[in-house]
């Protein structure tokens, strides 16, 4: 068996291509920022609901089509067909939180609320080639009202949205939720008598609205445009005169809701669906106000573009808009951090019934990013008191003065690793973020007194004093034994 | 495209088999448990990891051998080879969290403090035959520390253990953390001239302590036994002179520790192995002694023999003692729920040096499982209040309410379904547990009242009251608009 072992070689101690593991800080700092958001959405009526991982093939659906490469984009792998064991079927990875819910809310859907306001917070996980920042395993954080047409849950996600992102610390005034509607659109289309065949390529050219502006669409829209490295795009061969409401609809925010929605009203003319579209952004404007939602938190704003080839009637958008310096160090608007809508034929492929439904995906990644941008995550000392050993012999002491410490609700540890070395356990307790560590020697013992270092005090006295002040040891003071956990919080506050 | 859609038979929406989703309160519930057991481990000054749920075959190690059938008991698949893409790696879910632990310590061995704590919680995935109550998903609770050789780690682990406990609501008294010391039995069998190639029966008979008790295991290690159907078991052919230490060690829990203690030295005779055994669980004692471990919640028992096979120092079971009603209606006690040790070798594989580690994994299902036996989980009224739509045009109004009652912490929520039946509303009430219901018709409306309906009150009376009682609707009371949230706050307290 030894021998065995000796001629295999050592498996290689890595995380698979594109995964990562997350430590510390990294696990606690998600962790809180989701259970904010986690209380916001209960206190809205959401109930949680966690689906297990693996789905099979056929639910998730997406990737039927490519029945050759079943795997393409998921993660995905075949039963073996066992009597009385597996199935044989295809099994894969979810890839999102909203392919399980349409399963959900159809395998139960005699048993489950309807309305069913239900939230979700985990991982998901793509096949894609991995790159720098991008990986294959990550966080994905919905809230979905299943089984309402009522525009009054597309608002209601909207305030819940600002609400959440005020519960993680973005200050109002630091994040603007904007409110599009897919039907208006369809409205201004239809006053522009756009050809149906046309309506994909308009919806991808406005789509560039954001990187290109105005007169980019327009070009995009019509003749064409060249773009920066000199290449040729086609333009949609639109007339000018066709072009000019879908512009009027892009450009169409003014200075307040009443203002947008008169300038919307205009742009879709005659068309019904434009109207029914406008009528619901009204609506959406006047539900907020109820909720207590100003302007200033959520907004209708037809420049919103992003989702509007997905979701069939109000799309919703939140950005955070506060600059952060980028790589290159140029100051930018931090940007989207969640985006949802309305979207039919969530369960409809399941059973064959049209079921409304409505919701926001955060971007938890992209938002706890924006927390410590703010420095509004991890500012909290994580590290424990570390009780360092002395003595051998005397271990039962240093765990009852760890124990006391934990029983005074300080984070505490004694130090486990070989003793022997001393500077190792300062090291060790540096490398922990120990804000205390706790020295008790036999001479310390028979006085009935532990040394107290202060480990932050002693770093920065490490950093800048002079030899004079650092012999002093400021940073270091002896206290009875029996003050230990009183002196401890003396210094960590 | 409809028409294709037309022809495709209909996805089953279904979990796959072995897979379950979890709602509401089960999320919650095992949530406010595990963030319980959380704020202990990080009190010891034990640090989250979350690795990813995707871990190469080759790092997961123990499938190795069976190169054929790579997958068995995990669920596997084998990337696709891309140039530049997809590595031809076989990938697999992890099976357990301390696989990847060992990955973990290797592959960050020069960047992770050395003693490294650390705990783990999440979903692991086993791709068994699944069965009643037997899933293919399950959570995991591990706390393990890794590169200590100290035993003082291991006391730690159960006195964290038992605070853990504890601080889910366990009583002091309805549990109890019992440890071994896999050391001694060696001893036990080196003082009973076992042979090495006995060894492995006699440990795989005496895992039957439990079962047949005392005289069961002395005929399985000497003559053999027959069981209730009459098989005959064959023995392990040991004399009942070599039996002898064997059950003296099964059974040397004496009135307190000192005493255990006692009758394991005599039980180790001269073994040097055995010796070092009961040092350990000596100094054990001392360690939880001076924790503040009482002997009625820590405690030296040597008839755990549940892994003695696999750890190779101290091993230690949480066990409920209290009584549950079994599927037959038969008093049993509750029984394990947490289990652990020490193992070596865990990052040997990678790295070929031995590092010492210890930790505990604790049945997260049956804890919660325990907890909801005893009361414990999900007493709290989790539904919210449900303001009813009596009037479709006034949806602001009640939107208004809603957000009210949120502003002032109290779950509500406004119904979204079609408001045309006004009983479909309350049975919707109903079926979201939720213990208020508002109701303002145009009527109320205009007299500035709302209806605030007890929903409990409300099944009680219509569950025991006379028709009279029933008519006098006490569950149902007229307040002032402007009272609604004091209203509320009356009835749910």
């Amino acid at each position: 068996m030894a021998k065995d072992q000796k001629k295999q070689p050592r498996p290689r101690a890595e995380t698979p291509k594109g995964f990562r593991d997350y430590f510390g800080a990294d696990v606690t700092e998600r962790k809180a920022m989701l259970d904010r958001i986690a209380e916001i959405y209960h206190r809205h009526g959401f109930d949680p609901l966690e689906t297990s991982a693996v789905e099979t093939v056929e639910a998730l659906g997406k990737f039927l089509p490519d029945v050759d490469r079943p795997n393409a984009g998921v993660f995905a792998w075949q039963e073996e067909a066992v009597p009385g064991g597996g199935s044989g079927d295809w099994l894969a990875l979810r890839y999102d939180l909203t392919a399980p819910l349409a399963r959900v809310a159809a395998q139960f859907r005699n048993d489950l609320p309807s309305p069913y306001r239900r939230y979700a917070m985990g991982p998901v996980w793509r096949n894609e080639k991995p790159g720098p920042g991008r990986f294959r395993q990550f966080y994905q954080c919905d809230a979905d009202t299943v089984g309402s047409a009522s525009v009054a849950a597309d608002a209601e996600i909207c305030a819940m949205l600002a609400d959440a992102l005020e519960a993680v610390g973005i200050a109002r005034g630091d994040y603007i939720v904007r409110i599009n509607n897919r039907k208006v659109l369809n409205g201004v289309l239809e006053a522009a008598e756009v050809r149906a065949d046309q309506a994909e390529d308009v919806l991808r050219q406005i789509d560039k609205f954001d990187k290109v502006g105005r007169d980019g669409v327009l070009a995009l829209l019509t003749v064409g445009r060249k773009d920066d490295s000199g290449a040729v795009i086609e333009g949609v061969g639109l007339t000018e005169a066709q072009a000019a409401p879908v512009l009027a609809f892009l450009t169409s925010k003014g200075a307040d809701n009443a203002a947008t929605l008169d300038n919307l009203r205009a742009a879709v003319g005659a068309s019904a669906i434009g109207a029914e579209g406008v009528d619901e952004l009204a609506e959406i404007a006047g539900l907020l106000v109820a909720m207590d939602v100003a302007e200033d938190r959520a907004v209708i704003d037809p420049s919103v573009v992003r989702g509007l080839g997905y979701y069939t009637g109000p799309v919703f958008e939140a950005e955070l808009t506060f600059e952060i310096l980028d790589d290159k160090g140029r100051k930018r608007q931090f940007g989207s951090v969640a985006g949802g809508g309305r979207y039919d034929g969530l369960v409809e492929r399941f059973t064959g019934q049209k079921v409304p439904a409505t919701g926001v995906s955060i971007g938890v990644d992209r938002l706890l990013a924006a927390l410590r941008a703010k420095g509004l995550a991890g500012t909290e000392a994580q590290g424990p008191v570390v009780v360092t050993v002395m003595d051998r012999d005397r271990m039962a002491d240093y765990q009852t003065m760890a124990a006391e410490l934990r029983a005074a609700g300080i984070r505490a540890e004694v130090y486990l690793g070989n003793p022997k070395n001393f500077g190792n356990q300062l090291k060790y307790a540096d490398k922990r973020g120990g804000p205390v560590a706790i020295i008790q020697g036999g001479d310390e013992a028979a006085r009935g007194v532990v040394q107290v270092k202060d480990l932050v005090l002693g770093a920065r006295i490490a950093a800048e004093a002079s030899l004079d002040e650092w012999k002093a040891q400021p940073a270091q003071t002896e206290v009875p034994r029996a003050d230990l956990v009183a002196a401890v919080r003396r210094i960590i506050g």
